[in-house]
């Protein structure tokens, strides 16, 4: 848990998925976007995750992370119980790499959306800094954070020129 | 609803499967098999959902089937709340024609089973079929209305043989 | 056009996407949000699609929606430009059937989410809801308008439990 | 073979899944259900193939878990000569790394179903599981043993929270 | 059944299969071979598949055609009962349109081959042809109605060049 | 090349196929059937592999085996030049892990058959197998010593079980 | 054929590739560059392709688009035998619907490029302005020209947009 | 950058993919064809990507490659800011290998190609052979450097068969 106030609420299907979402909380830390972390398996405690999205409005909560591999039912189970946007991330891993993953997360029916990023390692980072866009549509502050953000980016692209010229 | 004592709960993710679903009613109905139909949908009516399958149970079911396509959560999530058996039929259709339900389906993490059939045509009735097998562990009429059902398949085949030599 | 203050910007990258495309915004219409529509092309008017994308905040968007098929950069080349948050519609279709424009459009590099939904019926109108749901997060009563339409979908899920009982 | 009466068949394609099936026989194991393990080939010793099939059921057993890979017909073969459910696990591995298997298991014609588990490292323990819970609808104490089992995940889910928030 | 001695044998699945089957013939039929035609299901008539591999090569067949579609253990069942050559016809259609057919018939196991051709309208054709070859093998009249057969492609793309430049 | 009189072609794309091709030979030998091996790249030394396939038959060879990898042109390239049987090998390996080896071997135009065994480890062990069929059609000792094959593999899966129960 | 000067050679697997072939036929005319069409099959005709190829730069010709569905090799048989760039069309269709073309005719073995464009409608339009592109590297006028057409393509885009607004 | 002419651009999304790149590199020099090499990211950097292109003809570029990963925007990009001609090297990595970088390369609209080469180790081999070729057509001493280097592969092929035969 962060130290920040707490708008993000960031739930794994397991803790073997706990490296792959640290790089989430570390991407929400950099923006000072406070956040809590919660194992919550859509399978095993469904009534759980029923829970949880049900409250996460009230609980001050403004989006939801949900990071799941294999038949990745969670992002959309917590979309099914709450009016926030939630953020899916396919875990990558096991037979079908995470394209099992990628197709339950994303391909939500008409109504309930679940707003997926990619599998692979850039599905952390982007789930956070999409969490910090949807905040920033009403934060200013955040939206020159982002700007501050995308300028690193391209700090960091001449940088990449530099090396390969070396 | 058939006349028989029903055992098996049938649940679509949307009367748009019914169908589909309609063929797995006939085969139990050929059988005797009673059961009833309900469309729930994991997403749209998340609690009727765990209710349905908390309760399965202790309402007499012996087994649940469930027809979802896209993101078809609908039997992961009634298996995550019964210690009844599932079975899973993934509804071909949309644009990646059934694959995304398939995977979404059968992919379950470790703990929570869905006994998967075929993603096409042959889903409700094979479904209904292993409903009938499942209740044919404890019930030797029911084996023997199966074994005689395994004898029609021979009958049919031997049809066909005479069919393409006319 | 609505009607409405104009929030949301939806672009696509073809009028042939347009019957696609009006379902988003029919869905943002029965929430009273404003948008804009435009055809951009990532790929034959590059330059209109930066300039779109880097006036966008300034304009008074909140957030984009995109719509392409195929080779789908669209809504990737839109988020390079700008700090909103970009919805992605990975659009059906052509011979890889929009598995091309959903790959096109999820697998995006660490920095520059896009948050994509469904490839197939439910893209445009989960792309809405979501841009509602992205408002929704400073907006208390767009949210209670989304748990309006969460009961609607049950009062649909009701209604379809009658159709198939008949 | 467990000690306990056999009432399960475990069959596998190749010695080379043991390791895998493994998890099977211990899942079994701690449910006290009873079972044997043999590997027949359904393209090497067809014969025993189907002999195993036709006599499971005179020979007390009550569900059959196949396991195969690559063009897994194991599962298939098993349920043509059987009354008895038969569950499928597809073996991963190979160069199309278990979507060969997946697919000769589930896509199963009309008439002759297999219940398949998933593709990857969950599909063994949920097969035994499978297994556990057609048995269970005709023992209670075996559901109870299988809700029990369930609050054991709920436990280790519990026990994943402290986990990473140490 | 063709008036030619019959060397031969076509098993088909499904009589549903027979349209495209019949395209096997015709060319079978072009170069004088005989053959005959059985509908046999690897699921429905398991032992008839068995007992039909046995005693091929003692009814003197020289090769077997097999053509089934979804999970294709036809061609695979019937390879493991003889030592004839079996050649595989993998049906498109269905959900996975044949890919599963095709993965079931050509991903056999080491010791039991089954030669594979297309999956979609050339199959037929060219299991007949391949059936034409191996018989070839040792019959240098068969080897030469085969070379006329590869002139008449070759008339043909010439006729298809005069078509183009109409 | 073996020391057996020649009468089937093994042709591989690059050396690297050599260690998988070398199985092919290995199953040869054991069958006593002769072979020549050579790298012919369809691509590299196109002259060459039309030159090899249209001399085959007048050289003695009775049947082509193929491996190749990526766009696997090679066995297709061959059968266009030969009344011989050609057997492909789709090697894996690469980005695409064979699959495109594979369709590339398999997908022939009606009038040119490409006789396609497994993409992975079986796929050379079955090539030879196939070609020893071939061979088989018209000499009743390789028949016999296929069936003695045939009971090696039963004997194996016996073994299998010894093990799995030790 | 063309009124100008043949610079391009279009060569088709099959006269059914004719109705897309004739796309860039007419990209071509419009562009004013002059080239020749013909049938010419890697498998039916393999001595034609080979000659074609072999004898295209001594005819003049700049470059060659090959255009072939299935197992598509003619691109890659064309490239084996010329020093002149070789643009691939994978025509979809078929049971794979052209993923088979796609990567047969992309994935070509390092040292003989085939420089492949999208499989489906936009293949055909997209080699002949590669070909343009191509002839442009040294021909300043049809750089122009190339400019011109990018021109046009925004001009669509605007009456695209106009259209969307009425 | 080479101290040959600078004739070819090389760009790349991220200096991860330099060890790939640096094969095109190599096998440019091996021509003697001039090139210069930019790390350019079409999301991070996307007005440095439109500068390059739109630049790329008047500062003498002939051809431009570019390599990119994962939603592979890059050589698109590139393509729509130019008359030149765009070659496009699908990078594998990631969760789906290259895939994704596939289909997000070649499946471009009508109107604006991309010259895709394979995805995987031989890809930027053959797009620097491509870029060679594309020079070579106004260029009878590169076409007859490609010549040689079609010999090169001849020899390559000798020298294996040598190996394999020791």
């Amino acid at each position: 848990m962060s130290e920040n106030k707490i708008e993000i609420g960031i739930v794994m299907g397991s803790d073997s998925d706990w490296p792959l979402v640290k790089k989430a909380c570390e991407t929400l830390d950099s923006f000072g976007v406070g956040y809590e972390t919660r194992v919550i398996s859509a399978h095993r405690t469904p009534e759980v995750a029923i829970e949880y999205s049900k409250t996460a409005e009230s609980r001050g909560l403004k989006a939801i992370i949900a990071a799941a591999g294999g038949a990745a039912h969670l992002a959309g189970v917590l979309a099914a119980g709450t009016v926030l946007p939630v953020i899916g991330i396919p875990v990558a891993g096991g037979a079908l790499n995470g394209l099992d993953a990628l197709y339950a997360t994303v391909q939500m029916p008409g109504g309930v959306p679940v707003a997926t990023v990619a599998v692979g390692s850039a599905g952390p980072v982007n789930a956070a800094l999409l969490a910090v866009q949807i905040l920033g549509t009403a934060d200013q502050g955040l939206r020159d954070k982002f700007r501050a953000h995308k300028e690193t980016l391209k700090t960091k692209v001449a940088a990449a020129n530099e090396r390969i010229h070396q």
